[in-house]
């Protein structure tokens, strides 16, 4: 740029475009290859899923850039749209806690799809993962409560971060850049009248959102324009989405200062995140309920009850996003791992029982602070007469409670070995370390996943 | 479908599923086949455009859809994003006057891509794009002027029109269809931010709202659920985009009984829609300009101003959203087709001389009429100090004042020979009308278009 960036778009592309791999603070590089692992993970075992297998039956096969799931290739953008859409279809890739964002399957999917596309070097791809965390999770933080209300950021925040992402792994200029995400914010979508009735459709918002970029910065790369103004103009995304208006400026206030990826959580449940702490309150009362349960009440904020309060879940998949059937599940069977979400244990009686005994209710205290923690207390009333509660506060997983090196190993391991079987799982995760050091992703995705 | 519609979503799908080719009204045909004609010239045309050929590359070639200029072949969604962008690149396919929305190129993309991603017959082709125009039609007067204030009708009404398109030409059920469209309605974006720094990204809303209907029709046809309620829910597309609320239910109040497709405009100039009347009342007056003008005023309605009110257009295509360069053109040229956009007119100093004298107001008056007629009214001051003025109501190529079905074939003619000659471009004219009787549609664009 011949002159000082001015707009937002403009501060956060000169960021992107500048991102450097080898300068980032080392454990920004640690979290950055351990979110990929994560991804690749859920992307390897999201792809057996009806969303996952839909999503690559309509891109259909080509050839260019690797799918995760399948060992097969397509074109770059099908890519993109089908690991993207498959790493958020368990609902167990990595979140932003107070944002309710997803950073990890827009900015990875993007990422890895135009590394391949434009043979580039491991550093250019965890650069542009990096730049893909931090600018998805700065425009969640800046749309808000309001925006959240209707639009799902991982659809809306998460195309400007895979714009971010495949900008800076394909090398485009901060000029380009500005205009990849333009291109990117007019394709912004994701709608929340998707809960409770489809919840699959939330994952064509996260691979939406991963080509959307994708191609966004493509065309930018080609030459196509975009317009400087796209977050807060007045016909622009901000305008479009928050009526009330916000503070543009604070998105990019600590841009290179502050590394927001420290503040992803890695599940540890492949459940909603609104439906995570009462499962875990849920499971410290298990040990005590003894003969039986009579009632359980759950207090939680109320934007978790609307996106996670599903009383009555018909699929697997919906029962993801229903805290009755998660805190049933918990207490009928000690862990809520994928297992639980099988037809076998949706249709148990026990579970559907106990579920059907659940109560929520909204607490003031918790909408509070449903923003820095998102704490959940369970009460139940048993048989005999009793009455136990419990509170978690944050959730195994969150930075405040980290999941391990090794956690985080044996997740990997556990979700490819659905997709590749465990001899390959765990060749892939011993892999995964060397990949920032590669000069071509191309060639690492040739050698280890689709061997 | 086991009970009534009852959703806007479920009396659309249920609509277009039982849509069936030979029972409309014959003027609904051919109108049909005249909006498929003046879409294939402009896919033909707009693919070696800018936008076009960064399409093209961002989408790369696959196998299995035809990309129609460049005789080449990718994936459907690959063809559907290229020949719905491209289609619109030299901003000349057809237009819906009240609503200043595109119905051709999201529909007739998308119909055609399905139509080869399904093997499908002609008669389902047009029977889609029949469903795409009147979907896309009826919400893109649904949403009304306060969304078209921030959003591209194009882009979000378009998606819907696609998924219209693709589902009925795919053959999909009544409750595929509800899920095409929930699919469809959560992809719906397009933000004018874009004008007027970067009004080729207009392109890629058409293009996007083509993919993205397909999309959600491939996805619907595999199984995968979508919200009944996408439009009129608390966190549907009316509440996202249409704050002060709207009437839902007149979108579908008419279905079958009114054709809207019979309200399309097929354009006469490659420029807005929006510089049309302009140009018209340019055009009867420069038979008296004779020595010289010294100043000229354009009387337009607000949205048209906003829309097309670039004073100082640095581009050929930023020129076709210029009423200044438009009526400049006019002018001095005595006519406005492609020519008047190259660069030798762009930079010619008696055009730009020209448009500097032109002043643009808006008229209250014409703003109350603006969804009806679109008129515009002209007055030069001359050199020798006389003032002349001239008004045109509405556009040569508007339902009131409709284009031949020779001066159509004559404009696809002269579309198509910018992409493959003018003998090709006679030989598929001649084919065209065939079309709604054949039995494969890859099969004829296999003949047709590949040869």
């Amino acid at each position: 740029m011949n002159r000082p960036p001015r707009t937002l778009t403009e501060r956060l592309a000169a960021f992107t475009a500048a991102l450097a791999w080898d300068d980032l603070p080392e454990d920004v590089r640690v979290l950055a290859v351990r979110g990929f692992r994560d991804w690749l993970g859920n992307a390897a075992a999201g792809a057996a899923t009806p969303f996952g297998r839909a999503a690559l039956a309509a891109a259909r096969s080509g050839g260019g850039a690797t799918l995760v799931g399948p060992r097969a290739a397509t074109d770059p953008l099908g890519a993109a749209l089908v690991n993207g859409g498959a790493s958020h279809a368990l609902e167990f890739d990595d979140s932003h806690k107070s944002t309710f964002y997803h950073p990890g399957s827009p900015a990875c999917a993007a990422a890895f799809a135009a590394a391949e596309a434009g043979a580039r070097r491991g550093a250019d791809l965890f650069a542009g993962i990096v730049a893909g965390y931090e600018a998805g999770i700065r425009l969640a933080a800046a749309l808000g409560p309001e925006h959240y209300r209707i639009w799902h950021t991982t659809g809306t925040a998460g195309v400007f971060a895979a714009a971010a992402a495949a900008a800076r792994t394909l090398g485009l200029t901060a000029v380009q850049t500005v205009a990849a995400f333009g291109l990117a914010g007019t394709q912004a979508a994701g709608l929340w009248e998707v809960l409770p009735d489809a919840p699959a459709a939330k994952n064509l918002h996260a691979g939406k959102a991963a080509q959307g970029g994708l191609l966004a910065a493509l065309l930018a790369r080609e030459g196509v324009p975009g317009p400087a103004t796209i977050l807060e103009g007045g016909r622009g995304l901000f305008a479009a989405t928050v009526p009330s208006g916000l503070d543009a400026e604070a998105a990019a206030a600590d841009l290179g200062a502050v590394w927001r990826i420290r503040e992803i959580t890695f599940k540890a449940y492949p459940i909603c995140g609104h439906a995570m702490t009462p499962v875990e309150a849920a499971l410290q009362l298990r040990p005590e309920i003894g003969g039986g349960v009579e009632e359980i009440v759950v207090h939680s904020n109320a934007i978790s009850l609307r996106v996670a309060g599903n009383p009555d879940p018909h699929d697997g998949y919906a029962a993801k996003f229903s805290i009755p059937y998660c805190v049933a599940a918990a207490l009928a069977r000690g862990r809520v791992t994928q297992a639980e979400f099988e037809p076998a244990v949706l249709s148990d009686p026990h579970v559907r029982g106990l579920m059907r005994r659940v109560t929520l209710v909204a607490d003031p205290e918790f909408d509070r602070i449903a923003r820095t923690i998102r704490p959940a207390r369970v009460e139940i009333r048993l048989a005999d007469g009793r009455e136990i509660d419990a509170i978690s506060e944050t959730r195994r997983g969150d930075p405040e409670q980290p999941l391990s090196a090794a956690d985080l190993s044996a997740k990997f391991r556990t979700l490819a070995a659905l997709a590749w079987g465990a001899k390959a799982a765990e060749r892939v995760d011993g892999e995964i370390a060397a990949l920032p050091d590669c000069g071509s992703v191309p060639a690492w995705a040739a050698r280890v996943l689709s061997a």
